[in-house]
This record gives structure tokens, C-alpha cells and sequence, in this order.
């Protein structure tokens, strides 16, 4: 009756061309947790952290209804690291530095509380990992939903391929697509991805919105244009947090109520970028998703009268 | 009663990665006359070519319910000619040859009949050529939509300036818009863009659709994903014919209809770039226009219920 979300909770080092953050917190699965809370709960998380990792962030989440039994503190490691910038059309990055510390051997092991979810949000991590939270359920979740990155299909394409198999929906950026299908057009590319396992495919374009593909059917959610996009770390996690938020709260896989997911996915990346790390979506309240939801409608809804 | 279009009517040399056209039927004005015929008759060319234009190609038109009277033929001189090869990505290119011939001293002139126009396209141009001929129509048109391009920034910015004022839309690409405004954020971009003249600013992305700007009101268009695009050429003028052709059948300027044009827009530049050159656009009917219209809704529409 709720949802598992697997990835990272870590330490980020964030520049960009609007400033530079601190060491603040991050990860895929804090993300994730932090944007779908707002649609969801209880949400059982599944990560390691080192014990440089913050009590108040865990109970922070755990205020918000997020489970931590599934969450491995190795007191005597250090927290995985990331260290970015951004260029200034924010949708390239070059990465400063990589320290996977706790990350390096994770065991992930599914608390029993954990069993009978029924819907399961792979954050970008390991593939091995991410399999092996698959095969520890005892029940397959209704809904499988797995995020990946480029650095996987480089490193551990064999790996990737299996999860790919047992999953339902991936999501991935325009890049990742192409690299992971070798084609150019993201028509071509989609078909090749979902010959490869999952049923339905999200290709994330940052700025330019993101793609649903599901057979032949094709659905698209824009980015909201802003004034700025101050910091892009996040979005695509919270992005994938508003989605499984949306079809964990409304427990309904169709492909129409998936188009909705990724409306709900779009609105909530565009408030992670507006500050630096999780800033932004630790203030909002219901109020702000309602308002920016309608911007959404304003921002697509049209009437045709065909000529 | 009806609309002038002015523009280039040229040949083209192009190369894609998928292959490359001899000297093929180009130019501004001839896409948007072949776009916007589809929803509007008559339609007032404003135009020139030299000798070596194809009669059979204006005879064309003509069929279409294109008036040639605007359209300056000078038998000793050569049509404008373009020669450009486009990159993996289809949204860059390289120009490999320009030879203004015609171009170089066109002096339009705009025929009695053409008088009392509702609306005015005014494509890619000499921004002069475009001012001359809003100031010799004796009555200002309802509506006047105005193209441009990067190059006119560069080596005529003043009159370029002294158009903007005439103008009610002007359309660019992300490209042009940042570079016209100095701003990256093609929300801000807008502002001050709709603040030298303006009331709405079309900002077109290619394949990843356009947006629509008008006041602090936003709406977006996608562009629809396809398997291959063929050959981008006239994509923005076939998008500019569309909109201008429906806002003419409609006469109605609300920023509502608008929406509709861009979307209209938007489905006419989907053929275009699907054959070389104009060759799609001279096959399309009714028909083969409602379905993608009707592609354009399944892509965007959905429904939402707020939480």
C-alpha cells in the first residue's frame, strides 16, 4: 500500500553561473522522497549514507512520512560525494569530482516491513543495486519505474540491460536515449528502448520538457519557462518524484493518468530549480504545486476547431 | 479582405545528413504562400526573381490563389540563391554560399490592388525592404507579423529597429531572440523584446516546438516527434504561413486564437521538413492537415485534477 524509493542520499558541491553552493545535501533518493511526499506517504526509503550524513535530514524526511529502516548508516564512512558545474545553458555539466565512498560496496537490503509496495521508484544508481532490490521483493510491485544515467551504459551496460528487463518504465534525458539506442531521433530511439524491457519511456529533455512513449502513442509535457533556472541538480529526480508520487496517491497505470504524472513530474522539477539543492521543495505547500499545475494547463491548453 | 506576404522567392542547394537536393524552388515568401494557401485565398505576393525563375512555379501559386501582381520579375538578372548544409542535429547549420542577385537592390512595390489588406506577413527579409512596404499601405493592416533572422541584427540592426515599432508579432529563434535581447532567458528575452515594439513574440525552437509570448501570458507549442527530419529548410516560414493563413480565415487576433495559430503553425512546419525543399507542401490536403491537427491534441492534451 505505498512506495519504495532506492537511490542516493549524499553530499553535493554545486556551481553554477548564478553562484556556488556549499557542501549541501543530496542524492537521487532525497530528491525523490523530498517531491513525491507531496502525494504520497508513507514513502519507505532504501539507501546507505556514512556517518558525515545529518540526523535532522533523516528526520526531516521522516517528518514528511518517509521511512528510514531501509537506510544504512555506516557510522565509520563517509557519504557519497558529488561535484559539478554547470555551464550556462545549464543543460551540460562537467563533473569536478566523484567519491563514491559508502556507495562503493552497498549491499541494499529490503527491511520485511518493506514487502507488498506496490509501487517501486528505481532512483539512478548501480544497476546491480537497483536489480537487487527487484529480486529481494517477495510480491512485484504493480509499477516499476527506474531512473539510469549515461555512466551506467559506459560502465555496466550488462547490468543495466537485465534491470531494464524487469522493469516498466524508464526515464532517461535526450542524450542517455540516444546513447542507450544508438539513433539519433528520439522516435527511433524510444521504439529500440522499449524493445529492451520497459512498456512506457520517458525521455526528459530539461528545458525542452520530456517525452512519454508508450507503443505508438506519444505524450508531451513542456518545462515551464522561468526567468531563471538557478540550479538544475535535483530536477530530474524530482521530477521522477512528482511522477510516482502522483501514481502511487492515485494507484492508476494507465497511460492517460501517466500523462498527468509527468505534467505533475514537470511542475515539480520547475520549483527544484528555482533554488539551490533541495531548497526550494522543502518551502513549497500544496497551494504553490495547485497554482503551478494551473500554469501548466495555461501554458498547453488550446481549442481547435479543425478547418 | 485577405493577405500580403512578403519575401524571398529563390533557389536553394541544400545538404542533410540524409542527402542533398539539386537547385531546388526556395525562399521565404514561397513557403509561406504554399503554408497559408491551405487556410486563406486570395493571398498578395510581394516579391522579386530574376529570369531564371520558373514560370511553371508562379503558375503554381497562381493555382493556389497566390497573386503575382507584387511580384517584380527582372529578366536580365539572376533569383537569389542559398546554399547551406545542416549538422546531425538539424537545428545548426552552416551557409556555404549567398548571392543576393535579385535581392541587391529590390525596391518593392506595392500594387494598387493590394491596398486595403487585413494582414501582413512580412518573412526574412531586408528589414528596409520590410518597412518600405508597411509605409506605402494606405490603410494599416489589423494584424502585421514580421520574421527576421540573426543576420539582420548583425549588419542592419537600426532598420531592423525601426521595423520592430511597426509590428504587432514578431517570430525568431531562441538563437535570435537571445542574441536581439541580450538576455539567455528567453523569459526575459520577451520582456524587453515586446518592449522595442511587439505586443506578441513568437520564439520558435525547431524540434523542440515554440513559444508564444504576450504581456506576462506564456502558451507553448510542440513540435511534433518524428522519425527522421528530412530537411528543415522553410520550416519557420511554413510555420509562419500557417499561423498567418489561420489568423486570416478567422480574422480574429485574440491571443486565445493565437494559440491556435502556433499550433497550426507547428503542424504545417511537421510536413515541411519531411521531404526536400517545398515538396511535401505541394502534396498535403485537408485531410493529411486535420490528422496531424488531431496528432498535435492526442501529444498535449491532458486532464489534471488538482490534489
Amino acid at each position: 500500500m505505498s512506495l519504495i524509493v532506492v537511490g542516493t542520499m549524499a553530499f553535493d558541491d554545486i556551481e553554477t553561473p548564478f553562484g556556488k553552493s556549499d557542501r549541501i545535501i543530496g542524492g537521487a533518493a532525497t530528491y525523490i522522497a523530498w517531491s513525491a511526499s507531496n502525494f504520497t506517504r508513507p514513502i519507505k526509503q532504501v539507501s546507505v549514507v556514512g556517518g558525515d550524513f545529518p540526523k535532522k535530514e533523516m528526520t526531516a524526511l521522516e517528518e514528511r512520512g518517509v521511512s528510514m529502516e531501509g537506510v544504512q548508516v555506516k557510522e565509520n564512512e563517509k557519504s557519497f560525494f558529488w561535484a559539478g558545474k554547470y555551464h550556462m545553458d545549464m543543460n551540460t555539466r562537467d563533473t569536478l569530482d566523484t567519491q563514491l565512498n559508502v556507495l562503493a560496496d552497498f549491499n541494499p537490503v529490503v527491511p520485511e516491513s518493506y514487502q507488498d509496495c506496490e509501487f517501486l521508484m528505481l532512483g539512478n544508481l548501480v544497476p546491480a543495486v537497483q536489480l537487487s532490490v527487484i529480486q529481494q521483493l517477495k510480491t512485484r510491485p504493480k509499477l516499476v519505474v527506474m531512473d539510469t544515467m549515461n555512466f551506467w551504459m559506459e560502465v555496466a551496460l550488462d547490468d543495466l540491460k537485465k534491470v531494464l528487463k524487469q522493469v516498466d518504465v524508464l526515464m532517461v534525458n535526450d542524450s542517455e536515449a540516444r546513447e542507450l539506442s544508438n539513433e539519433y531521433s528520439l522516435v527511433k530511439a524510444a521504439r529500440k528502448i522499449m524493445n529492451m524491457g520497459p512498456n512506457y519511456l520517458v525521455i526528459k529533455k530539461g528545458e525542452h520538457g520530456a517525452l512519454l512513449f508508450h507503443g505508438d502513442q506519444v505524450f508531451f509535457a513542456p518545462a515551464l519557462p522561468l526567468e531563471d533556472v538557478f540550479d538544475p541538480t535535483g530536477a530530474g529526480d524530482t521530477f521522477a518524484g512528482g511522477f510516482i508520487g502522483h501514481i502511487a496517491r492515485t494507484k492508476d497505470i494507465s497511460f492517460e493518468n501517466m500523462k498527468t504524472a509527468i505534467i505533475i513530474g514537470s511542475a515539480m522539477a520547475s520549483f527544484c530549480v528555482e533554488k539551490f539543492g533541495t531548497e526550494r521543495l522543502r518551502e513549497i505547500t500544496k497551494e504553490d504545486i495547485d497554482k503551478r499545475l494551473a500554469q501548466f494547463q495555461e501554458l498547453v491548453n488550446f481549442d481547435i476547431e479543425l478547418v
